[in-house]
């Protein structure tokens, strides 16, 4: 049985922490197992090829808005499928070269098999069975599908075969799910020409988002997504060449929802073919591995982050559990995970974006203050000729401690980083007050939220 | 004699003492003096109208990339007459809202007169004298002219002229001046179909800024402007039809540059017209109102702040400044003006945007570290397809004090935000590092440059 140093599941953030390991030691022993393509999630189906359509389909918004600005411009043609191939090539170009210099690193081993624990830190590689001191069980997640009859007969795509292997754009799609997958992938396609429809059972999409958030996301994508909100998929079939997703809501009123694929984004499930039980750690009822506040798990030498612990699956989120784990399995640190400004954005029109807590659950913890202000009320917004866009803060009312932000309108991942930044300082929201803000910069809005305090 | 408990001049910056100050004391007895449109430049002729204008012209550079996106986008036709005049309308609505709600305000005398300081805390305005126990000068800026033969003669305008009474973009212009003023209404005009010249006499546009943003500035505008550097405009003539600009360089070349018109954008100069050293205030060898680091004049209960004082000609730095005046004169209150991360952007194509110091003087002070990092270098540079746009920053080596910072590129107004808060913070750069970056937004530019340091 061929022994490890250490045993990196998954090639996403999990190299990281090996690449800063094997610059410092140049005698280490490393196995890397990937059972997908090399790069992880984000680059290989997830943020990175995302946002290379997002930015186009944000484009054709603009473009659509020029007359207001007395520019007359027509979109003569567009290929969405060009477009398409040049992400899925991009990004294999990129995930090619991270497995080549895994597969000819010396001191690394690449397992590109299904893999699963067999034993205490044993591990069966494509039937060979191989031993780790250390294991870094970054496994990421997986598209959850929800048991919908009729789904795996007829035939659906997810995130994943949408970046792998769609060759062409369908000419109308139903998407199953409104969350940040189905909101962004939906925007593209429907911006590139595609028929759109979303499913979702709950009661709006996005439901992770503020109300008033979600409110003005839904506005404008039902300009160009048919929104079916509190139908819960119950059945697909296949008639007449279309696929057909039928849905019912609470008052049992049942849509046909039609069209020539079907997207399943429903959400993310972990990875529980790895087995983790078997050498001792333990996994919470959904499956997702649990840690402590030092990312470790509950057996000696077995660290995890990123997706596979179920808690924020944003890159940026695992990239920095990643140095966590670093720190503490490494170096002899005992640093604990900080989770009180995580950020997150959603690039679809208008782009969200938010920063710790949301309205309800700040005021359940603290009195609170909240500051909003639309960006069509700065000068900016109104070259911009915005409506209804805004920014939202909230602090405690006694510290003034920012406790979470959200901002909706363009640029929105870009404002709310000058809030996330004074998360992290001793002057919180004072430093926010004193900082000049270019006039007129979008950035107005923000500073003027946090002048326009009510109690909340 | 009519006297009064403060006497303002202009209606900018001023306006933000004035108002806060009626809202406290409903019994003080106000004048207002202004002999141009109200509201102030920024209002009028300046900030805004020009923000008006570098949205659509943005959004059509932005319509020439599309097609790097498989988006074909056709422009059929072009209006900037009717932009502008819609510009020029708007802003004529708020500035005559502002003058309304001034001169029918029952504590205030407004006074739409040229004026001038006849003696101590006296001023004639119009013929007639009034007397101020408090004085505001925030008597703002006007354009600089440089004495060129025959211009007077042949014509020409101004930014004023400009949103004032300019019915019709000309087929072609020539903008005596490269700053940033030039090169907002340059990149306007030229976008909407302008025949753009511009002839500056220093050896590059927009000198006060990094030379590896002028560089980029020069790159992307000399697509759609020609521009003669190092050429000082020495007689401007009339020919066929056409206004000739004569310039010439150190090498005494000549250059002849034809336009339908002729705008000066060559800096400003202060308003000597007011006559302030009757009262005793001091004006430097230019004739900007000399001040104390609380803003004060050098004669008892006058103050000034904004463009009269020739320091930081920016709006927010003005409304800063306002502030400053606002504490120390009438609450008694001893604040220094602060001005160690004094932030700034230009709207053109691409945005520029910098903050505290630039390499050269920081070298000077400190000790210091550059680092630098390039938009493409990261996931959305990389989905925007950008090229050499970048962030710049510089800390002190020892003390990780961030000193100056400079962003060119997409959102260059809006990135720089996060940098400026943190010079506000105990924190500094520290803050920069923990604070956690959306992955793939903008911003991470920003962290990257933090990342990626240099001895400099």
């Amino acid at each position: 049985m061929k022994e490890y140093d250490i045993i990196a599941f998954g090639t996403g953030s999990s190299m990281n922490i090996i690449s800063s390991l094997i610059e410092r030691d140049t005698k280490l022993k490393v196995a890397v197992i990937e059972n997908e393509k090399a790069g992880g999630i984000c680059l290989t189906r997830g943020c990175i090829p995302s946002k290379m359509l997002a930015y186009p389909a944000e484009l054709i918004q603009e473009i659509r808005r020029a007359k207001d600005f007395f520019i007359n411009a027509k979109i003569v043609s567009l290929d969405g499928n060009s477009l398409l191939r040049r992400v899925q090539e991009d990004v294999d170009k990129e995930s090619k070269m991270i497995e080549y210099s895994l597969r000819h690193h010396p001191r690394i081993d690449y397992y590109d098999k299904t893999s699963s624990f067999v034993g205490d830190y044993t591990i069966d590689v494509g039937g060979k069975e191989i031993y780790g001191e250390k294991i870094l069980l970054c496994t990421g997640s997986k598209p959850l599908i929800p048991p919908i009859e009729g789904l795996k007969e007829v035939g659906y795509i997810t995130n994943k075969e949408f970046f792998y292997s769609l060759k062409k754009l369908p000419k109308s799609i139903v998407i199953i799910g409104g969350g940040y997958v189905s909101l962004e992938l939906g925007h593209f396609m429907a911006m590139f020409g595609v028929d759109v429809k979303v499913v979702e059972m709950l009661p709006d999409i996005i439901m992770t988002e503020e109300p008033e958030a979600r409110a003005l996301v839904r506005r404008e994508l039902s300009k160009d997504i048919k929104f079916y909100l509190g139908y819960k998929a119950k059945e697909v079939r296949r008639s007449m060449g279309k696929k057909i997703v039928v849905a019912e809501n609470k008052d049992d009123e049942t849509v046909e929802v039609k069209g020539d694929e079907i997207m399943v984004a429903t959400g993310r499930a972990p990875w529980k073919e790895t087995n983790v039980n078997k050498t001792g750690v333990k996994t919470d009822s959904r499956g997702w591995i649990i840690t402590d506040e030092f990312m470790h798990t509950t057996k000696e030498g077995i660290w995890s982050c990123g997706d596979a612990i179920g808690k924020y699956m944003f890159k940026h989120v695992a990239n920095y559990e990643s140095e966590i784990v670093y720190y503490n399995a490494f170096l002899n640190r005992r640093i604990p995970v900080d989770y009180h400004a995580v950020p997150h954005a959603i690039f679809t029109h208008p782009q969200v974006a938010g920063v710790g807590m949301k309205e309800e659950e700040a005021r359940k913890k603290h009195d609170i203050l909240i500051g909003e202000y639309k960006y069509e009320n700065t000068a900016m917004g109104e070259a911009m000729r915005l409506k209804d866009y805004f920014v939202k803060v909230i602090l405690d009312r006694d510290t003034y401690q920012i406790l979470g932000a959200t901002v909706v309108g363009p640029e929105a991942s870009v404002l709310i980083q000058e809030i996330i930044n004074l998360m992290y300082t001793k002057e919180q929201a004072g430093a926010m007050y004193r900082a000049l803000h270019i006039h007129p910069a979008m950035n107005e809005t923000v500073q003027r939220a946090f002048y326009n305090l009510r109690e909340g």
